[in-house]
């Protein structure tokens, strides 16, 4: 039923959960889906990091800090909370968050590619990252997103 | 003449803008288009809200504010003027608001659907926005975009 | 084997390069590849301008002075240092810089376009910008990417 193939070029709590919720999404749907970990990316899939230390809730809250009166109210709702309130809103909503997402396309079959030079620029080691299929470079994505019928950059 | 989906995942002005060129351009070439407004994307479609409220200008000085010196002069050229005098530039240069350019895409025939999920992630409400044709889930999505020609995420 | 078509709409120097990298591999796989660059992408392809005065690196450490300690250590590993040591690192590490990769793209025959409506809202003209095979509009841009085996917006 077709192939997606999405690069994670940001490293961002709302745009990884956009890349997962489609990567996701295909995969229930029966395509084939790669995700492509690139550059900031390279945060998602890494071993506690960003996605668990204070890193990333200090950037939310930086973010706040710096812009809160300046953005809508729903920007607000949303960013302004600590991370266990915000875990705590997601699970009420309904709303899986990315560790549970990461898990269930693993289980839906997705694959997982993570960039090579991207590693080597940033300093990361395949020891830093959660188990990833390959460890790949643009060629092969080249090769992969050519016959997607949906790819992506996000 | 083919399909194109564009998700509209941000609620920056230029990036909106950007998605609604695409869209509008691609109806006028008769493609038959469909926009996803996902997460702050619903933002654009919001009646009244970020558009018109002083949240979008307030971000806007903001980033000008703080980051003033450390952009490029075109950069600058855009962000250093309030609300009213770009609108004035943007009239006399002939370019078209994001209101007019939704408006123009409403008529060109561009599907408007809004994301379901984040919908109820930023607590928006129906009534909160514009008329969209649907509101819908990543499936739709799915299905939608693996038919496209052009599948973007903005 | 293919077409590529790329809209670089970002000027930051992470996301140029990750379009100039997909171009060039893209390329040297045998794909005809065009980069539609548009908005602050016509930074990237100014002549001088934001790619060699102050205003980028300005940028990357105001980024850090105001988010150093909010954001992981791989990006900061990256942001934290002056533009000739990034250099230096860069070719240590065997990762072009942006220049090099657009006389590399250049070489392998991949086209760049400017947007016109970018030009005209952003002040830029034609001699601000290194050669370009073609100012186009969005219908150009349209009948490129509907005919792409890959269309990203970067």
């Amino acid at each position: 039923m077709g192939k997606a193939s999405i690069i994670v070029f940001s490293g961002d709590l709302d745009k990884a959960m956009a890349a997962l919720t489609v990567a996701t999404g295909a995969a229930a749907s029966g395509m084939d889906v790669t995700l492509f970990f690139t550059f900031w990316g390279l945060n998602v899939i890494k071993k506690g990091g960003a996605w668990k230390g204070e890193g990333f809730m200090g950037k939310m809250f930086n973010f706040m800090a710096r812009g809160g009166d300046a953005i809508g109210p729903s920007r607000l709702n949303m960013l302004g909370m600590g991370r266990w309130l915000m875990k705590r809103v997601m699970k009420k909503k309904n709303v899986k968050l990315p560790r549970e997402m990461i898990a269930d396309a693993r289980e839906l079959g997705v694959t997982f590619l993570a960039c090579e030079m991207s590693m080597r620029v940033m300093g990361v080691r395949k020891e830093d990252l959660i188990p990833v299929d390959d460890i790949v470079g643009v060629a092969t994505y080249v090769q992969e997103a050519s016959k997607a019928d949906i790819a992506l950059f996000i």
